[in-house]
């Protein structure tokens, strides 16, 4: 409940991140499934760009409650441990540009 | 058995396929776990990083069997087929780009 | 003129490429110049992203035409030769989806 | 020089962005030159990715110093103002991973 209060933007979508997480996890299934029936090629490849789509905007759904969060916060602060989490969050969002 | 010596190369790498996507599979529910326990966001975000490469990468190694497979059937095959077969390729690449 | 008859497709599009590819050096060009004025920052993203896409659909158009030219020839002539160029082809795909 | 007191790690870094758009700049033309020769499309290929992995570069470097001035500024003031600019850069980051 004290958690609520301190992260309350971060729960309230909690369950949606969890829902979209565990249709990701079907997808993948599923294309394991189609691998080991050797479907036909591009069907599968289609599959996989869906999971991939998916899963990007899972994380820019979080990267975007962290900035409005944790950098917000950081912000606030400042100082050096501020400075490290914008340092932490700039490396997120490389990472997330080139995968 | 003659599937085997239909598509040999499928065939031989379909076992890493399977093994690479159930850990795909693991890295997205651990995704969730640490979603569910509301874990630091920076780390979720390098899971994610981390299960969208291993999706590409196997994308990646499908269509390089896809071109030496169907692609190169299709294309010493000719005609409007081969043709079709050439732009369902192309297609599928742009999205994996885009994706 | 002989050139012409072995690369039909290739010249036909040229032109297109080319005025494309003009268009995204004047995109860059307009990123400088917003840089050098200091413009805000997410307009000159908005910019950055656009350049990139447009940078993408040619590779992606040059990819097409390499698939139905080189990759069709490679594949017909079949050999070392043949898979070399397949090979090749796959790792600029491969360079594209990860850049 | 009010400016430079106001923004001091823009400007400090300007230098460097033009000289790595005016390299940019240069590969775009040289993928000109290249396409108008004919040059083997797996060549233009691979400097239409350094391009755009250049690009990209830019955009990072661009966006973590609006994180660090801009977003920071709008962090401290907070208000409606604030929101709607960390808003404005998610939606940034989101058009570069999309990219």
């Amino acid at each position: 409940m004290s958690d609520e209060q301190a992260h309350p933007g971060y729960l309230t979508r909690k369950d949606d991140y969890l829902k979209r997480l565990r249709r990701i996890e079907g997808q993948v299934k599923g294309i394991s499934r189609m691998v080991d029936d050797e479907a036909y090629c591009i069907d599968i490849l289609t599959q996989v760009s869906a999971a991939t789509k998916a899963l990007q905007a899972v994380a820019l759904g979080l990267l975007d409650e962290h900035l409005n969060h944790c950098v917000v916060d950081a912000a606030r602060a400042g100082g050096p441990e501020g400075e490290a989490k914008l340092q932490e969050a700039s490396e997120a969002i490389a990472r997330l540009v080139r995968s």
